[in-house]
């Protein structure tokens, strides 16, 4: 439920609803509209009194909100979120550009392609170390070694880092990591959303193989219902019968997630596609649609790559991919 | 098989060649390339011995073709396929924006949204005579009064006509109309492909709702077996399990299809999403990712339209699209 | 809407009622349910005012149909169509098995599997004279020939014959063919099925690939709204992301289509595994789930099959299931 | 890699192979064919000489196995693998029947429905203790106590306990569980999978949403590879477009996994219908298919379950539907 407040309340009337409401049970969000204030209302509220509660001097007026997601709604948060990591931001009209290797391999290859997309002007450092093998037999990541190198390319390049955790007994390994990723096969992984929720990091949510729209807002309900706000959503491509690229980009993800909720969409065209020269039309047509960034994959090497190698952009493709990126971020933002 | 020959071949050699391989039931397709010629073979051509013929002279090389569409295929014909309408050309570099309401409903109707749309740059008219309803007891279009309809439009605003053939008996009616169109339901209609195939009519196919590229391409490919070359793919959202859009729109059939095929790719962002609102960015997206064209609802009233009123637009809002669409394409293309 | 009349309604009044109602435009169908007069209405409902009929003496009670299939709602038909083809019937607690090769492809080939299927058991034959092929260089059928052929094994074998038409032209055609076959990729293809609808024939339409329930009987409708109520409706398959087999078998097609209509439903384990050792058990499956009848492939030399070879059973392998399906179907009979 | 070894191998020579083989690297996998021993191999077996390891005394025949799944491949094991919980048995011929609430919610819910359940001859009881709830504001489970619970229904009716875990911090409440459960949205969680691999406990992995066969034949390798060999397949509905049912049931994934795997392989019918009367026809079915066993939600009180009500079946229906699988289940014995 929604409560919108009429300008300038009553600050007794407020306090005296607000510990009403809080005392009925209901969680309350707070929010500042375009210039009213917006009370967002999680639990039961199917008991209040909608006539009620519009008749009060402060209320302008009430929404019951039909969607289960609730801070994850744009209704209770009507401005876009921006997550500041200090050197850079996240969503609001920033172009975020997420870009590394799949794994990172080793202290050579992960500073080298740190410092090339740096050059190309990613705005974010990306690498697994704990990676997500559909075999058990397969490369599982360097673990705690590949979380050290990604550090050290932090520190060498001043990048801000985006990483998969995979398991919460791993959590205490993410203390320097900037953006935590939860991958797709994960997105319903409940304990650890609820675990992440607790922590005060960035967390970044992949859409799902075959999740909706709604589940993708509910995953990040999750985390936001722990009490950290600090949630980006990623499209990553969709499972349908299609074989020829990996999975289907579903670019409407964009303004529809951007519609319903006020959490920055990030684009991943890389595992979306699964070929690397579908990556750059994928990119471009992202940006023109309104996205808020990008995770790219970058290999020095890609055929000798450990995983993904077909996915990912030299970094001499990659710099040219930006070049394009630049104006046609510009041009999208001066026709807003 | 692709036979690419030398450069300037021996005329005589070249003519006992083709000769040759007419008489062993092939059919040939030359086609330019760069600067040599190809010839592209559809036959069963698994008997033919590639070491023999590239032996030849006045051959370089020889590649099998796994793919099972030839004529449709780019090995066959490397260079882009441009469909010249008089006024306008499809492919090739040119943006064709066709839009008009889902079905013509008045001439009050059809006239206003054809001069609206014309003002605002559109290429080409579309507009429903026959439609394809899923119930027996909508509104199934105006038919021939339809086609008339359009015929008027044109002659009233010179621009080009694209409309949907449901089936062969109304064949005598699209005389006079520029592009036909086969729907995504009757994209493997393949008597009706056959038939059309035997006309020199452009003919615009739209991927079925779960059709791979390669059945697309295969429907194509039915099309030109029996001569008619001038085809248009158009990709309008494929069916997967997301319900809060309409489809889910594949803007990756831009590179794949382009890559795959010469024929020019259209995008109808209209009944891909459902929505009127979404559009807009998806149009966008669709440009910037290198689409040859789309194809966009506009009605002047969609509220009360006789179909899909919810995903068509305005004509200030296709105005205003358009308005961002220009210096998009152009900036795409500086940047090629 | 349905109106179910009380028992032994005043033949005055309700003359009088349906006179009312025809004259409100109203197409109304009569049915008998369990001891009840139902009148099914078609038209729009919206304007009729329910308190007003359920008032009339003869009226027991009203109920608004949601669906947008009418004829084929159960509602309007509580009782099992049944098919009478004559020699054997479909629907109603029988036990129906079309069995045959993919395509007809010689005089010696269709008499042989004709005998070997009827002497296991099957009780309709069937074979492709009109192939619907993805590809137009591959084998499209022996068209008329086909047909002749296959009323050539009928008069052998005394089995009734089912068969796919793929285009309205070939209608003629068909005049002994017992059952016209609506191909999956035929199922919205409107025209056709109004114009079958015109006819006396039993249609058997096969759910499309990515058809829902509801569209598929939105295709039986079309078929009905034109007079044709003998409809038969055949699940063969879905297309799923899975690719082991050929499409995704869905079984709950059997409960759910004859909870929601009356029309019988056929399973074809054959075109939906795509996998010969796969049919016995999806076959056996369905007959527990509570099918009326099944449509198997079956080919004396599946390795020289024309098409769909690795989907057919051999004679041999046909009759063993039959020899489980027998006493499976009795069982389940018993057990109801 | 498949190593079939000659009837009555050398001891010593046999000896001398294995040790040869370990210190290549390779895990060794025995098993006894029908006669003969078979190794499989695991490891990159690329490097090994067919011809060379053919050529060996012992050795009858050699084949690469293509599929990346070993352990839980039928071609490394060629029975069926039975899991004995000590009054009840699991795969190899039996039936096995799961019944029981969503969720456990009471003591006096859990006790009734279980010797409903046990009365009607269910052979383990099933119920929810942690819960994956789309929702962070639902019901998440009774947790411990729920455990708890089901440990008393057992005391009380000797039924064995299958319940899923959420987060192996919950391990150690599983000690007296007889079966632990990985739901579907868990399925890739390969850290939960690999832990659950290195207890003793009988695991059942639940198909993801949108899981291919061989991706669930992955996720029973990750558990098999460290050493847990007691995996059971679980097939619950697949994700597609049509609506009217919660899930598509694959019933497929009996003959297929069957085939692929000497894993048992169970079906759940509530989950993927989603509606309880849909429960009953897809059971029978599944036993006609060949299934190892079924898990049925029972709940006392449909209408009232804290989850699922709508699939729940009444004690009186599960009874009902156990009378027909019995003779079912009998007659299907009887023919194979």
């Amino acid at each position: 439920m929604i409560i919108v407040l009429k300008e300038n309340p009553n600050k007794e009337q407020l306090e005296f609803f607000l510990a009403w409401l809080e005392d009925k049970g209901f969680q309350i969000h707070q929010s500042i509209g375009e210039s009213h204030m917006i009370l967002g209302l999680v639990g039961d509220t199917a008991t209040l009194d909608i006539d009620l509660i519009t008749a009060l001097d402060i209320v302008d007026n009430v929404k019951r909100v039909q969607e289960p997601y609730k801070k994850a709604n744009r209704k209770f948060h009507p401005e876009d979120t921006v997550i500041d990591l200090g050197c850079t931001k996240i969503g609001g009209g920033n172009l975020t550009i997420m870009a590394g290797p799949c794994s990172v391999e080793s202290e050579e290859q992960i500073i080298a392609v740190a410092k090339a997309v740096k050059e190309s002007g990613a705005t974010i450092l990306r690498g697994g170390a704990f990676k997500p093998r559909t075999s058990p037999y397969s490369f599982q990541g360097k673990g705690k070694e590949g979380i050290d190198l990604l550090l050290e390319a932090k520190r060498e390049t001043g990048l801000p880092i985006v990483t998969e955790i995979m398991e919460l007994s791993q959590l205490d390994l993410f203390d320097e990591i900037d953006v935590i990723q939860v991958g797709a096969r994960n997105m319903q992984n409940f304990n650890l959303l609820k675990e992440l929720g607790k922590t005060d990091k960035p967390i970044m949510i992949k859409r799902g193989m075959s999740a909706t729209f709604e589940e993708l807002l509910m995953s990040a309900e999750y985390v936001m219902s722990q009490g950290n706000e600090k949630v980006i959503l990623c499209e990553r491509g969709i499972r349908t019968f299609e074989t020829f690229t990996r999975n289907t980009l579903d670019l409407s993800a964009i303004p529809v997630l951007k519609e319903l909720s006020h959490l920055p969409v990030i684009i991943d065209p890389s595992h979306a596609t699964g070929k690397a020269r579908l990556v750059a039309p994928m990119a471009l047509a992202a940006v023109a649609g309104g996205t808020d960034g990008l995770i790219i994959e970058v290999h020095n090497d890609p055929p000798r790559a450990l995983c993904d190698g077909s996915q990912s952009l030299r970094p001499e493709a990659f710099d040219e991919l930006m070049k394009k990126i630049s104006p046609l971020h510009k041009l999208m933002s001066e026709m807003k």
